[in-house]
């Protein structure tokens, strides 16, 4: 840690981002879940994030500039978070680490399909989601999406499915 | 975290392995490299670890299925710490993260070399070293490298390649 030579290593400075599990589980729901204001991460998936731990989470992603914050006048919340484009290069990061825990951990079919999916479309639909992400939180154009289904549809069907049938 | 539904994604299940770095660095310095005794780590390019917190991760991680640790009557260290099958198949989620840190973050350019060849070489070359790592920690045979040289001796000659130029 003191040692500044050794910690110019990618993955070392890539966890120092992450630092704790909740900033990637933050970008998690904003990636897959497309959730952009405070409310919706607290009251979401996140795994019983308390509040004041989210509010600090989220200043310390903005000053990492993995998010941005601009005032939202068309929302209740008056606040909404945007990924950058390193948060959203973290598609494939986040395929990879989703593949390997569906493969070797005590995931739900539920939360494990969206996985699946990912990591079964590979490289190609990787990009095709940031493309998404890009216009969704960038203003960047995206192009229609080939089927007229984007990524986050096929992988809210996919999830959508697998409940159904657990329900 | 008390929710037993939600906390079956896979992406929460695979940080709560990789609690903290640590872990992470531990399984990335046996996997790239080939450390495998106490010492070896604990002197190695792990940046700082204190000798009982290094212990108490090597416990947790044997504990998690990610290590074995045996008898080493051949080496002055007398425990030995294999990969198991789950770690190995770590190397792409190592890939992605390498990739992405070594595109967004300050790194070196002799620690992001090894990076940056292993994400140009693509899931095929990570096969491959999946596969030499099998034969070096589990001993399931690999055939011979293609080329004569191991995945491990290539990334190793692209770091020295530039530590020489930089040096």
């Amino acid at each position: 840690m003191t040692d500044g030579h050794r910690s110019g290593c990618p993955i070392n400075l890539s966890l120092e981002v992450f630092g704790d599990r909740w900033s990637l589980l933050i970008l998690r729901d904003m990636i897959f879940g497309g959730r952009r204001h405070f409310r919706e991460l607290l009251t979401g998936s996140l795994e019983g994030i308390a509040s004041n731990i989210l509010a600090s989470r989220l200043k310390a992603l903005v000053q990492l500039g993995m998010l941005t914050k601009q005032a939202d006048p068309t929302h209740k919340q008056k606040v909404v978070y945007s990924l950058t484009e390193p948060a959203i290069e973290l598609v494939p990061v986040m395929a990879a680490l989703g593949d390997w825990g569906s493969r070797w951990l005590p995931v739900s079919d539920e939360l494990s399909i969206r996985a699946r999916v990912l990591a079964d479309g590979g490289p190609q639909l990787w990009e095709r989601f940031m493309a998404e992400l890009r216009e969704e939180q960038l203003g960047i154009p995206a192009g229609p999406p080939p089927g007229g289904m984007t990524v986050r549809e096929r992988l809210q069907d996919a999830y959508a499915a697998v409940a159904t049938r657990a329900g």
